[in-house]
């Protein structure tokens, strides 16, 4: 596994999107500008690569190297177009099992999640590209190596990313600590896509509407407060065992 | 929730020990003697509480109080006994449902399947009282407070544990890679303790040949590695799902 890596300055940053190189996130001084800044944003917006702005404070104590008011931060895992990987699990003759992660921060919840979706036979995770964990070193390491494994497809908009997916004849199951089906009473046989979401805030509003099926996995008792990865495996194993 | 605390010196020790307050462990400074370091001895052997040595710079730096050589730390949990618990939840007209943990050293890890097991209805956790990851504040944080609900019973040795288990008509599953019989195929309606083993090593071959029964999950590819805290979710929702 490498060490996170930077792209320093303009130049060397254009080469590394237009050539396809992974990006987590870009940094860019306050006021920077000129042509090559416009050309960063316009590549930015096409992979989905989020830009921040950054004092020169911070500029200086990553590199000494003439960054030109523009650093970037290589990503471990190469990134996948969704309808892209979509087109390619149908035509593998596969049905497709995604999982789409809302709001999980923790890496390690992360790398254990990609765990138990390539164990269960999942075939992609989706992630935004602000309000999730970094896939960093941590993360692929609490994954043992599964999110090197699986596909990863960041996007702009998860609600975008539930448009694709019904597109393509995938429905959408969000888990729900109130909802009315248990996690077993739904059909995980069919290509299906679950959404998890936060411990304290689960599923979004806006997603949660966007959804075919909302299921809950039921509770022995009122202690009702599994971690989100726990959950991530038990869902992740109930659709497994359906498609056995 | 309380910092784990010190109880320094060897009256304040052997009256929280006859007391019955929870102790993680006991430091002894070397070559300390005297007949209450004997009933310290007694009192520790009689309450499964491991006593280590320790340099006298290790009891500098805890405190600059008169010790007379003994340390202990308070724990977090209060330990309870196996056969008390188990007459416990007889007497209450439930059917047992146990998890053990064995070499389960990441104390994140053992703070989700505390959760897991309260949400499934498990009504104790068994530890040995070495080569576990300690119930500190962050198994207690990762656990969402079900260590302080869950009854902990820890122990001098897991295959003793095994017999009380037994002798009370406790079933003994365990968790193995390469078992035959996958989870589902088990009755876990019956009153029945699940061993879980560390990632990397598995169940102790001690353990595993007094078990009655060995299963696995099964796993729809060749990538095999669940974390330990996910797989015992998904055992224990198995087994909540057959006592619905």
């Amino acid at each position: 596994m490498n060490k996170s890596t930077l792209i320093i300055g303009r130049q060397p940053l254009i080469e590394a999107l237009t050539s396809g190189r992974a990006i987590d996130k870009i940094l860019f001084q306050r006021n920077v500008s000129g042509e090559s800044i416009g050309e960063i944003r316009k590549l930015a917006k096409e992979n989905n690569i989020p830009i921040q702005q950054a004092p020169p404070e911070k500029f200086f104590s990553l590199t000494k190297a003439n960054h030109q008011g523009v650093i970037a931060f290589a990503a471990l895992i190469q990134y996948m177009n969704l309808q892209q990987v979509t087109d390619f699990i149908l035509a593998q003759g596969k049905i497709p099992l995604f999982v789409m992660l809302d709001g999980v921060t923790d890496v390690r919840n992360i790398g254990a999640i990609a765990r138990s979706a390539l164990c269960c036979g999942a075939q992609a995770m989706i992630i935004p590209d602000k309000g999730v964990g970094a896939l960093n070193e941590e993360a692929v390491k609490s994954s043992a190596g599964a999110l090197e494994k699986i596909h990863v497809c960041r996007v702009n908009s998860l609600l975008k990313a539930v448009d694709t997916l019904h597109l393509n004849g995938i429905k959408v199951f969000t888990s729900e600590m109130n909802a009315a089906k248990n996690v077993f009473e739904l059909d995980f046989s069919e290509p299906c896509c679950i959404i998890m979401g936060s411990e304290d805030k689960g599923v979004q509003h806006y997603l949660s509407k966007a959804a075919d099926e909302h299921f809950k996995i039921p509770m022995a008792v009122g202690f009702d407060s599994l971690n989100v990865s726990v959950a991530a495996g038990i869902i992740l194993y109930e659709a497994m065992k359906q498609r056995l």
